[in-house]
């Protein structure tokens, strides 16, 4: 049972956003402008980040949802389900394992990323804009994980759930629906 | 020095903050929010709260900078020093301590807060949006944390530095300085 009284029919983030919207609208900023603004870093790309940060937090209902959304935009759940196992193996394309364990370096501390892993990146031809971005993806989401988690919001255990929350994600954006959408507020 | 190109003579958040203006915005909205708004927490509680998790993050450049706002805000350091060395004895209220406890748990991860530890905030007065709050602004400051370190930005060693910034943080607030004020740009 959540700490707070969030609405009922709202499991994990969404009865976080709904409860108080002041504080909502600018995450929901942030998260629409990195995971689905202009970049180089294609959608999936910033969701596999999203994922794998997620994943290492062991944020049940967040790396459930970004995977689901990573999934969609991949058009399979190969990808995903590899980088969570092993970033080394998983068939990304070398700059991705270099952008992706930055990520996971993030998730463990700030101080935990090397010069290493940032020439690394830069190597594989990582920009300035790609590796702040991926820092930043993954800050974001070490936030919504303590957010999610630290509220103790339920987490749904039925992967169709997930699924409708992706598609939303993915063809809507992380932005509030417009009045008049509510049926697809999910 | 840090893993990006930012400005030379602008050191920590304030330099990413510049780097990426597009996604400063929501970051700097959030804060003020969070942190400025309209709240039961004082503006120092909130402070301490920011200054609590940036210390067990080990981010130097936010300790300070929001140890240096606290102390402002409460127009004396004893408070700040003490309840980075141990909650329990500082001179904060029985609400603070379990409030500031939450934090703790928060920048470990959000599955580290515990029941009795909201139980106890209840019990000492704390209100769901005060405990919401607590959640939201310790996972904000995991995110900058990571923001700060992850990208190597620099940490002013001179304590002046951090009690300028704290003087334009307490005085005007997180959001853009308006043209006109770059003096007050810290």
């Amino acid at each position: 049972m959540p700490y707070i009284a969030v609405e009922a029919h709202l499991p994990g983030i969404t009865g976080l956003l709904e409860y108080r919207k002041d504080s909502a609208e600018p995450i929901r900023d942030l998260t629409q402008f990195l995971l689905r603004g202009p970049n180089t870093l294609t959608e999936g790309e910033r969701e596999l980040i999203a994922t794998i940060v997620s994943h290492n937090n062991e944020c049940r209902f967040c790396s459930a949802a970004h995977t689901a959304a990573t999934d969609l935009l991949f058009g399979e759940s190969n990808t995903a389900a590899c980088v969570k196992a092993d970033i080394e193996t998983a068939p990304v394309s070398e700059k991705m394992k270099a952008l992706l364990t930055i990520a996971k370096q993030v998730q463990q501390s700030g101080k935990a990323v090397t010069t290493q892993a940032i020439e690394r990146a830069r190597n594989a031809g990582a920009t300035d804009v790609e590796i702040h971005d991926t820092v930043l993806i993954a800050a974001l989401f070490c936030l919504y994980n303590r957010y999610v988690d630290g509220l103790a919001t339920v987490t749904p255990a039925d992967s169709d759930f997930y699924k409708g929350l992706a598609d939303r994600i993915v063809h809507h954006g992380y932005t509030r629906l417009p009045q008049g959408y509510d049926h697809l507020k999910k």
